[in-house]
């Protein structure tokens, strides 16, 4: 059991009646005493402060057999946005969303090769939230908080990126540099935690009491979802499933230490499995990974037998990677996520089955399902979104958050915001 | 969250009470309340249930500043005994708890080399459990129950060794075995989570959240503590850390993959380190392990240049898997246990840091230490004890457990059991 103050609890209660009604409106009170374990007496209270908050609304009434009519709450999608952010070492993704979570708007920037430094960064985040904010068309008080994720590992506390082995970071201090740009509430966090929670909110995760979603992109991870919510670890660097050792005395990474997962299942890594098939292979666009990858896509979609050898070596490598995590965790779900994940696709996930069953042992392997994330818009950006949700809720009250929300700019009653980009609903 | 019912919910909240009292007796409900996180009033009930069972009594009181004196309660040591029994590709360790979980009687049994049948197995662990009965003189009628640690992959539920790949075992329905020569309700588990549950109730790993208890035998995993309580994954079968791949292609282990971690470090993994640093070094005991670690235990201690290299080669490998864990669960603290662990002591725990140094993150690595168990006695015969209170505990009020206690064992006001064997409390 996890301890805490019973302020901590209080609020974390409070967010995850928030959470159940997020995924389930409308719903009753009597419901979320069930989905959540907490007395009808405390989700009556907490419910009411989300109602004071305008967080939520009174919908009406349902039946129950035979006793009162039951009250029904549904999230008052209207009651605020929220903002997530994806910074990947290609791209950087920005999406706004109501307090329903549906996406209504959405900016992308593409980082050039090399662009690295944080003030490049922090311009491509900064122009892609002013974006999405006038898209919208949602007023600037409205915005609740700014969730956004970055590779490496951060402290949440200091907003700070203590360490991002692609780009070589050392202590950036993102959080204050992109206050210099954005005036909203800002949430730091990583891709692996924002992948984990999105999938636990919405995605394959869902309902499911332990899961591990594989991050796969230029850089590699594993989100870790345990005992039904996410596990940080001590210092909010669990996940690191890309920095383990799967070839001992293999290739150099990053991060100084030999044979990393991350080299060989890694954009980079898929591009040095390449190049040591066929060197001068035309699928290879040496300083693009996002060519290369989808080049190796279209490659395996045409029959291509390099793009079709590449693709099943990376996924030799992490079919055993995985399978160690299956081994360690047991697992009921493995999600692949981002971009390398969703652009190879159906293809990769078979030959990833195949060489998970091969390694990893019977009763746990019979336990696990392995599947594409479900979640047809940016995972980070919405899990990024909820880091900004679970921090407004906690600064409710509370003066002095790390960025105090300005008078006044809490949710209030106000004209409904434009409706979801068509289909991003996950 | 974890959900359950309220039935479940109600057992485990009763048992992590009687944990609470067992750890720190005495103490008063208001402790009680603060340590748990429950309500004062579901802590006094629990607390009333608990002294019918006669499990714990009423110990006095103590002032409280201002306040009514505050009633004090202690775990009723002479309540009833518990047996917890290691078994081990080695050996068969048995020992006689009272409910303190103080050692009241121990007993072992060497098992020879191939000495590996079910029915072999169950001879020794029927004598040593004989042993220890006799030896505390405890009548029948107060053992609550036997916990089993076995090696491998166990269904619980079925009491059925589900796979020990050191014994080439499949389904062996063990606990129906023991059941022919043992009366005692019969709990199975196996020796990850036994450590593990000894580390966290009595050892490196008490009021920690997140640990990883590293169990170096004939057999290698890793028992997980995440969250402030035991994971067992979905089916039962986290911590298979010795089947995750270190050396992808590497040496053949015996579940049919390659390069795990255990072909390295366990017992057998350590003797071919030796064979091939030193094919006819006197250290080695071919078909012996026990003697061969012992040998190589003393040859460091005497600062023979083989021995040391032996141990620094396998804590190079031991370092880069415990490196995997670190990395994945950003653990608190990491517990060398079993009996390898013991035997190779601080020079091996010196080299191992050594390793995860160069292998681990630096956050991750800053916020674990690395130690031995410090449990004096067999941590898995003490944490399968636990397994068989928490069986006890579940059982009350509840007709049909698997092995359903007679009427009229229940613990009862009783003479006193025998005092602990010296030296032997954790």
């Amino acid at each position: 059991m996890k301890r805490g103050t019973s302020r901590d609890i209080r609020t974390a209660n409070r967010y995850e009646v928030l959470r159940q009604i997020i995924a389930a409106s409308p719903t009753s009170r009597q419901e979320l005493a069930a989905a959540t374990g907490l007395s009808l007496a405390t989700v009556a209270t907490l419910v009411g402060e989300l109602l004071d908050l305008r967080m939520i609304t009174e919908v009406g009434f349902e039946d129950s057999a035979g006793g009162r009519p039951r009250g029904l709450v549904a999230v008052n999608a209207s009651g605020g946005a929220l903002i997530g952010v994806d910074i990947a070492e290609t791209y950087v993704h920005v999406e706004l969303f109501d307090l329903a979570l549906n996406v209504l708007a959405r900016a992308e920037e593409n980082m050039r090769p090399g662009e690295s430094r944080p003030e490049q960064v922090v311009a491509h985040v900064a122009a892609a939230a002013g974006s999405v904010v006038a898209q919208a068309g949602v007023e600037a008080a409205r915005v609740l908080g700014v969730g956004v994720s970055v590779p490496g590992q951060v402290d949440r506390a200091t907003g700070v990126s203590e360490y991002a082995p692609n780009w070589d970071w050392h202590d950036v201090p993102l959080l204050d540099l992109l206050a210099e740009h954005i005036a909203y509430p800002l949430y730091l966090d990583n891709p692996l935690r924002a992948g984990a929670v999105a999938e636990l909110w919405f995605g394959a995760a869902r309902g499911r009491g332990d899961a591990v979603v594989v991050n796969l992109g230029t850089g590699v991870g594993a989100g870790l979802v345990l005992g039904g919510g996410l596990h940080r670890g001590v210092s909010n660097s669990a996940g690191e499933w890309g920095h383990t050792t799967l070839v001992l005395d293999g290739r150099l990474c990053r991060c100084g230490n030999h044979g990393c997962v991350e080299t060989y299942v890694g954009a980079p890594g898929i591009m040095q499995n390449l190049r040591e098939l066929s060197p001068r292979s035309t699928l290879l666009h040496p300083d693009d990974q996002t060519a290369t990858i989808d080049a190796l896509a279209a490659g395996v979609a045409a029959g291509d037998p390099v793009a079709v050898k590449v693709v099943r070596d990376t996924a030799r490598y992490l079919g055993a990677g995985i399978a160690n995590l299956v081994n360690v965790l047991n697992p009921e779900v493995v999600v692949l996520s981002s971009w390398v994940a969703a652009r190879l696709g159906a293809p990769l996930l078979e030959e990833v089955r195949e060489a998970v069953a091969r390694h990893a042992l019977k009763r746990p392997l019979a336990a696990s399902r392995i599947v594409l994330s479900p979640i047809p818009s940016d995972p980070a950006c919405l899990g990024a979104a909820t880091f900004a949700l679970e921090g407004a809720l906690q600064s409710v009250g509370q003066r002095g958050a790390r960025r105090a929300v300005p008078a006044g700019t809490r949710p209030r009653p106000a004209p409904p915001v434009p409706g979801p980009v068509e289909g991003t609903r996950p």
